[in-house]
């Protein structure tokens, strides 16, 4: 176990009152931001460092030296949550103690929500901040307000088609208040954005726009000082600052600049460093620091140390998305006609070796959903097999009238949305899906499946790639590695609209799907029968929004009770579908059930670790078994 | 009753084969087509002229000079489906006879669909085409096949952010197998292009997402094909063609540049020309024709007469969005934090009262809904009142996720969709709403309400927009003056998840919410009372995703029968909130219905005149009749 430290409230209290100057003592502010950063997501086990790092140069001038209120800043891509965090605790705009506290129930969210102070905006979902701030500024001028508006984007971000909506208006309206400022730190998610999608020359595209703009060094504070100071002159047109960042800037091997560069992949983007990478890291931050207090005579900074959280990591975990892998490339090699669709994501939607595999069939798109939904549109009307990739929350919304004109013409697509469901707790709302099968519900011809362990994803995937004839598909997966604590039957088989029994029970059924919510059930039934006497029945329904009624009717037969339970929104989930079903069951043969509940996400998901998440809405086994006894023991009063 | 003419197809033979060169030939042609766009349109009783003829240069010289097969052209604006088919049918590409059948069942389609001849693409929803076009010749690459993508867009539809994200990646992979052409008329569906989202120096900005941009007079059918030949010889990026036309292009008073052009809004987008425009309008193209044609040395054109057909017309229709209109003004004089905001569609949404009342908060985003949606969530942030107009089908698909961010900012939005259901059924499923209820079921505290007549308007409007305490809410809005057969009791209110009975009835009960389908269920009563002495009682519900147990309880006591009706697919509808709480309602007191059954939309919904839209998706007061009394008398076989 080593030890993590951070750099108290009082040293940062030290540092902004050094004679220095505000450049040097904005360097060094940044500097001790970054220390408290990678503190942070160290600690939280996840987050990003890259562009937290890039961007800090940049935010600590802000704040220190050009934000007044009323003024607004916020981050438009989130993923530099920390970094805002470090900044906001630095100042005492946050209670300090909140750094411990990263993804974190009831601590600071891994995306910025407007439930934290000093958080003007939800974010996470790409492309959003410029919008926001033209409203923002709306507002400030019908209610006679003054302030300017600073809103922080990536670079991967401008590959979103809002970003390019939004320029337009903020031109024509000469909105001189809005300052956008570019980390162009030249990495997104994956890999380097001129692999991914060219941004071109961003320069000629946003002075084509009608945008006032500047470029600058971004990690160079007196140019910085110099480029806010030469905009404050600039009237009549919104501005926008391009500035030149490296992405993991501070940590010399962790800078995109670094010799590993030309890989695949850059590896600080997201996820929190090992023991050893920590170590190595710490030491570089802390003696940049302390050139520069020692350079400006001051003493070299103070550090507290306290041990690195254990990690509650599963034993032997189920990975869905690498079962998702290894299925896709099996279903490639026999059907030369599928093709790959990728929004950014190759890593963590599985797609690496299919790309190594197969080149030519894998089309990285940028993060560009909409366009990528429609381009394998496109591809299926003239004779492919496209399989479009992205997180679920990325999927299954932004592009949803794509996918929807997709299916007016009654082509096969098939959509995989991974990350799907309330887990991993920590990344915050803007990736927890859990409206996918809502959106995606009235969609026609489109059948949503849900697999729940990497046996079921290689079926799955075969059923939605194996035959050209069978409607489009939405596979839905879970991303986490989880302990999945049952096992299918050895004969199983998918048959559309049927079920599975994981652990039999003549009192009670509970009806769900996926690894993690079948995971929890099946340890409720444990409990229920040790706790309650309860015999409570598990079934495994993976078809989201198919039914078998034959089938259903004997899943439900002589139950007095029957839960459902969405790893989604109740509404608009396969609880919905079930209850459906059965309000239309009327034969007198089906017994009347005495307790139907519906069980599942039922307000805007919590951040946190992924137990305290579970446990926040209900959805432990503990909670679990409660609530179904507490169902079932009740006198039924509707 | 006036005659129409159109134009026979032996007269396009005799035009295709003058020896008057290709280009005097492409200009008669075209205008011939214009004829026949006119006559569709009027016959159909609505269309978009102003962009069907401002294409028809361009589009004429395409069919007949520059593709070659397997090359593909498709418009992504889609308004101009009438004359894309003028074109086809001309050219003997569809049976010809169809140009009688424009938006009728089975005919050709308001907008374009795939299962047209030659139609390429599913288009309607705007900004999709590039992307399109980009998946074909990748399939095209793979499967070994050559050809070329023509794609036309509307001037307005580059204001969606999906054609920016789509000419990135054609750029950056040199594909120069596209040809963009951009039918830049100047004017959107409301008015210019300038006054609602200024494109800028749009030249500049093609250039800067690196495409050749070549500038044309897209009605010069001679500088057209000069223009094709010199694209041919440039290779290494996509192309795109800005073409300056004219709206209305053949009919002087319909074109963009006539005199009117300073109102507020231009007259020919959509709709049909009643008699005394049509009389005017066919003897100017006639003219123009016959000009050509005797210059060419050849006869006169043979027009073929046929009458007008009678158009059915809601005898004392109620105007669901005018009575919005009203009431949105009544709100904004009492509480000044109200906004409004539109994206182009001022017009069909019933905003230009609150504009010359309101201008400074009446906000002008364009096509644009993305954006708009943020810029409401901004602006909500701020304190103030934002609502958010477009078409239904545009503003709960599009910005989804715009949405749902609102919503996890916890601030009050509301969104008004109009044009929501199946009818007008001329437009086609671009346009058909019936799956924002689906779509927006999932977005935490926004509640969704449909009002069936203006009185119920005004109360869903005060409803949503008089205290700022209640939850977001979406209001979904009928477009379609509707014949209203039924009346609010004098004393009805609206209380949350409650309902009124509009028809008694002992044996069944009907639950329905809006004009068009309460309309047809209580038609659909009487029906069944005379037929087979069933009495049915039909219940407005106006509330599409809020129940209150214990009025429900009331509503189905003692029925033998419970139908929901949904003017949406019947997945992610209101008839699944309604059965999913029957299914929840185990109390012994409330008997078991012997019948319960959801009708609705089940597939793609199809184009044609309202009551053949009605009546193919078993919607109409018959069919409905019919279906509820086999369902009532069949054994129950579950």
């Amino acid at each position: 176990m080593i030890d993590l430290q951070y750099v108290p409230q009082d040293e940062f209290a030290r540092v902004r009152a050094l004679q220095t100057g505000p450049v040097e003592r904005t360097a060094i502010f940044a500097d001790l931001c970054r220390i408290n950063t990678l503190y942070m997501i160290t600690r939280a086990g996840s987050g990003h460092i890259g562009t937290s790092f890039s961007c800090l140069d940049l935010v600590s001038w802000l704040y220190l030296n050009e934000l007044q209120p009323p003024d607004v800043f916020f981050s438009s891509k989130g993923h530099d949550a920390p970094a805002i965090y470090s900044v906001l605790a630095a100042l005492g705009l946050l209670p300090f103690e909140q750094i411990h506290e990263l993804r974190r129930l009831n601590g600071l969210p891994g995306h910025p929500d407007v439930s934290t102070p000093f958080i003007e905006a939800n974010t996470g979902s790409l492309g959003m901040g410029i919008s926001k701030a033209k409203g923002m500024l709306l507002a400030n001028r019908l209610l006679g307000r003054d302030g300017r508006a600073f809103v922080l984007t990536g670079d991967g971000e401008l590959q979103e088609g809002q970003f390019w909506e939004s320029l337009v208006s903020a031109a024509n309206h000469k909105q001189d208040g809005i300052t956008a400022i570019i980390d162009h730190n030249k990495i997104q998610s994956d890999t380097w954005v001129s692999r991914v999608s060219d941004l071109g020359d961003l320069e000629a595209k946003l002075v084509a726009f009608g945008w006032h703009v500047a470029r600058v060094d971004g990690h160079d504070v007196g140019a910085i000082a110099r480029t806010f100071a030469s905009l404050a002159k600039v009237t009549g047109a919104p501005k926008v600052i391009i500035a030149d960042t490296v992405k993991g800037r501070g940590v010399s091997f962790m800078e995109g600049t670094a010799p590993e560069a030309g890989d695949r992949l850059y590896r600080f983007h997201s996820g929190a460093p090992d023991d050893d990478t920590y170590v190595k890291a710490v030491p570089e931050l802390v003696e940049r620091v302390n050139t520069r207090l020692s350079a400006a005579g001051s003493a070299a900074v103070r550090l507290v140390s306290t041990p690195r959280p254990e990690r509650l990591m599963p034993a032997r975990p189920q990975k869905l998305v690498a079962a998702y892998s290894r299925a896709l490339v099996d279903e490639a090699r026999r059907n030369p006609r599928i093709v790959a669709f990728d929004a950014d994501l190759a890593l963590d939607t599985g797609l690496l070796p299919f790309e190594a595999e197969f080149p030519d069939r894998f089309v990285e798109c940028g993060i560009a959903e909409q366009d990528m939904v429609s381009q394998a549109g496109g591809a299926a009307r003239k004779g492919l097999l496209p399989v479009v990739h992205s997180f679920a929350c990325f999927l299954s919304d932004r592009p949803n009238e794509q996918i929807f004109n997709n299916a007016t013409e009654r082509t096969k697509v098939v959509y995989v949305g991974s990350l799907a469901g309330v887990v991993p707790g920590g990344p915050g709302h803007s990736h927890q899906c859990v409206r996918d099968i809502a959106v995606l519900s009235a969609v026609p011809r489109l059948v949503l499946i849900e697999p729940s362990c990497e046996r079921e994803v290689e079926l799955a995937v075969a059923y939605c790639l194996s035959d050209a004839s069978r409607d489009s598909a939405y596979l839905r997966l879970v991303s986490v590695p989880w302990d999945v604590p049952f096992e299918l039957p050895g004969d199983y088989r998918l048959a559309e609209g049927r079920g599975v029994e994981l652990t039999p029970g003549g009192d009670a059924v509970i009806f769900g799907y996926g690894p993690v919510l079948l995971g929890e059930a099946v340890k409720a039934a444990v409990l229920l029968r040790a706790r309650h006497a309860i015999q409570a029945a598990v079934v495994n329904l993976p078809w989201l929004n198919r039914i078998d009624r034959d089938w259903f009717a004997g899943a439900v037969r002589d139950r007095a009770a029957i839960f459902t339970l969405d790893n989604h929104f109740v509404h608009g989930g396969q609880g919905d579908m079930l209850l459906r079903t059965l309000a239309e069951m009327t034969d007198s043969r089906v017994s009347r059930p005495r307790v139907v509940c519906r069980l599942g996400i039922l307000d805007v998901p919590v951040c946190g670790r992924n137990d305290e998440v579970l446990r926040a809405h209900g959805l432990d086994a503990d909670s679990l078994c409660e609530t179904m006894a507490a169902a079932m023991t009740a006198t039924v009063n509707t």
